[in-house]
């Protein structure tokens, strides 16, 4: 059988820009991993590390122009938004150097013996050690940020992990420019080039999450893709950690009182961070509480102009076209929804945005309406208009986990009159980031980031952005009376490498 | 159908005791689960939960007579390891108190604004917050540290998480003893008492894993159990983290210079090691690689005197004492394998203690022989004699996953001279705990402690003992733009509560 081609498509147009590659047979998936695991070695110096992360940033920042044309072609995202991810995307890999150097994240703890314990303390030293190789699957909305060169990835080399990178088919040729820049970035450390394995196709992602020397994976994706992967790592011989991102509804609540003081600007912003990237963002907005009567009637009407006024636009590929096209008009039809402004189709190969709207009380309890609880990745938003604080409630009650919620107060709420707090704890059992009187859509790179939630949002307890994304590719050893010639310096009682530690229960920064 | 009665069993006798519970139904596993759930809100402050903590040991110590009279009853480990084992569950209480109150496992990380960030960063201020109810699988062979008061309940509790406990039906006796005294601790801090829930019977444990208000779980004990279990867990609607200790062989290396220097010490140090607790520790060295020639000969000879010297002892129930019968008879019948001393049937109700030894070709190739790379419950190891490094590493690179691993070193060779670095690298690659010159029963409790390991040894990469222990139980929440009318005092920017954190990227103690 002649090996699949892979081609890298023009959502614009739809038609075939060039074949990329061929999809990856198990053998090669095998030699792939194989090559990763035998660069191991060679990414165990945290120095040589951080200056290779160091070196990936400048490789990509030098070859902007002609990645930001071949990501602009395959995704139809613009080029000023490529162009900002592509600076996110360095900053992030740029970041993960500075985490390497630092060293907290070996969360080296020491311990002396002592005899005095129940049961005695023998000499015990602890560190973190890389997992091994990582799988990472790639994001179709974000080419550059959760893709090839992405948190994932980044955060797996600054582990000390290889990586074996599945491409997503939304983005091809962009993947091989970008592997081939990391590759680059190795050879000038003398990394094998192996370190950053790239495979395409469906049957590869499965070769690679079963294979015996793949540690761990990071995904970012759907529920269904994001699940198979999650169950095919939980039934291996030897499970491993899989950390996925699935899907997120992002509720946000506004209160009666922030509707009455501020309709006009919420609903508007409203709309800007639904309709970003044609509404392509894992933190859209998907579902907006918003109180019944005047206050609220007035944010409809704001969203609803501003939503008007938004130009059609491409998504990343056809198939999500028609998913979109036909998910929006079977909500639409369910009796009670109504559709201020009608999503759909908005032209040959382009989406128009648009929202519906529903009383709470439909979703109050399980039943047709629940379709609504669903993610529809595009640029549409489900406002859920409720009478008073309970109904309000027993919504967010029955919403499945997030990657954010967010309230809009009013500022007397905000400074902690009413119910703020309470809507805030509700929220805080929903989501692994809450916000106040913000939009989901912008993630920031920064030590404090949280980006995961409950399940589906993620399918584990971490972050896929931030610094503690890290954390995902490594497990603790420690060293029981070990000679202090044999241990690594990381370990040493004079702490020559200068890491922030625990010392006998102290801790030392 | 009448419910099934849960009978305590003196494992001396074989005979029934006295009759304890009934087992869980279904309807009774959801009641204790709901009542646990109920529970949360009156664990969130650190202070009480701390209290409580210190409460549950001081009424431990105060109830110790009959508890380890009941213990002593039900398991046969006798009154001086059971009093050893109570101190150390009631020092894992009080240190798990402390580090409620120190708060460093809240992962405290503050960001502020930053416009020159890409992209911009947000107010973000990111803690931990508690999972939710655990459900903690007690172990057979620790009836307190690994049981209803032991090191998983210890961390759930301080991570704010209530516990459902489903007991072991070894000691179903003193399950309910110890979960009384917890239950009086948390009423003496107005806590609900179903903060600590116990279930009886195969099925509700079962039941227990599935039911949808339980966030995560905690096991001890075999691989069929343990992965049946995770199996579970991992095939829910909502899957949830299952934190399970399964297997683990803890293979020994003793170098040909440590045999020429300490055949003797480390002969009847290894008799004392396997034999300890009638051979039912999880760290028990199960396998030991010993170099053939005199040296070796030399530490055969005498671990086969200290052996032989060792008194036949009570297994925990009569199903492990069958287990172990069949299981060393299975093994000493391959061709190649010889039994200087015979393990088996000691008496009507004990067994006695032996071991077997084989070439380390035979284990070199998959075949016949890998049953001795399976752990046998019980009081017999297995030493494999190598001829030159060659043979070992090829051994060592058919273990599967281990809690430890450990080589017995020459004193040159522990100086940093030999082949000393070359194994500790091998065995980190085995393990979670690597021990030089030491034996691996006995687990201290202790901040930089790490019982885990690759699996089988545990199903995640964390631990099960020591004060990491409780980030099994917690998920991180970022707070953006929020108030500090709405914030926790945990994330105030003027520290109020002292917390070790991370303040725009500076580590603060």
């Amino acid at each position: 059988m002649a090996a699949a081609p892979v081609w890298s498509v023009d959502p614009r147009t739809g038609k075939q820009r060039e074949q990329v590659a061929v999809e990856a047979t198990a053998q090669e998936v095998d030699a792939a991993v194989e090559a990763a695991h035998a660069a191991r070695a060679a990414l165990a110096d945290r120095s040589v590390r951080s200056a290779f992360l160091r070196s990936a940033a400048a490789g990509l920042d030098a070859a902007r122009d002609g990645l930001i044309e071949t990501a602009d072609a395959e995704t139809a995202l613009g080029p000023v938004r490529l162009t900002g991810e592509l600076a996110r995307t360095t900053y992030q890999l740029q970041s993960f150097a500075d985490i390497v150097d630092e060293g907290a994240f070996l969360d080296v703890v020491i311990n002396h013996p002592d005899d005095t314990a129940t049961p005695p303390v023998p000499d015990l030293r602890r560190h973190k050690v890389p997992l091994g190789v990582v799988a990472v699957y790639s994001a179709s909305n974000f080419p550059f940020a959760f893709s090839v060169a992405g948190g994932d990835t980044a955060s797996a080399l600054a582990a000390g992990c290889p990586v074996v990178v599945k491409a997503h088919p939304d983005h091809p040729a962009l993947s091989e420019l970008v592997a081939k820049v990391l590759r680059r970035a190795a050879a000038e450390h003398d990394i094998p080039e192996g370190v950053v394995g790239l495979v395409h196709g469906f049957d590869a992602g499965v070769d690679l999450i079963r294979h015996p020397l793949v540690a761990a994976a990071g995904f970012t994706g759907s529920v269904r893709g994001g699940r198979a992967l999650f169950d095919a790592a939980a039934a291996r011989e030897v499970p491993i950690p899989f950390h996925g991102e699935l899907g997120s509804l992002n509720p946000v609540v506004v209160t009666e009182a922030a509707a009455a003081e501020r309709a006009e600007v919420i609903g508007s912003g409203l709309a800007g961070s639904m309709t970003l990237g044609v509404g392509q963002f894992c933190v859209k907005p998907g579902l907006v509480l918003v109180p019944s009567g005047a206050a609220g009637d007035g944010l409809v009407k704001a969203l609803t102009a501003a939503v008007a006024d938004t130009d059609a636009g491409v998504l990343l590929d056809h198939r999500m076209r028609d998913n979109f096209i036909a998910g929006v008009a079977e909500r639409a039809q369910l009796p009670e929804v109504e559709t201020p402004v009608t999503p759909g189709a908005g032209g040959e190969h382009s989406v128009s945005a648009g929202f519906l709207t529903v009383p709470a009380r439909k979703l109050a309890e399980e039943g047709a309406y629940d379709l609504l609880l669903e993610e529809c990745f595009g640029p549409v938003t489900v406002v859920v208009r409720y009478e008073d604080a309970d109904e309000a409630t027993a919504v967010l009650s029955r919403l499945p986990g997030n990657l954010t919620a967010t309230v809009h107060l009013s500022g007397a709420e905000a400074a902690g009159e009413g119910r703020g707090a309470e809507i805030l704890a509700e929220l805080t059992a929903l989501a692994g980031r809450v916000l106040v009187n913000g939009w989901p859509t912008g993630v920031a790179v920064a030590p404090a980031q949280h980006h995961g939630g409950p399940y589906p949002a993620t399918t584990s307890t971490s972050t896929s952005v931030g610094g503690t994304a890290i954390e995902r590719w490594l497990r603790p050893v420690v060293y029981q009376g070990t000679p202090e010639a044999l241990l690594p310096k990381e370990l040493h009682d004079e702490n020559p490498l200068g890491l922030p530690r625990r010392f006998n229960g102290v801790l030392e920064r």
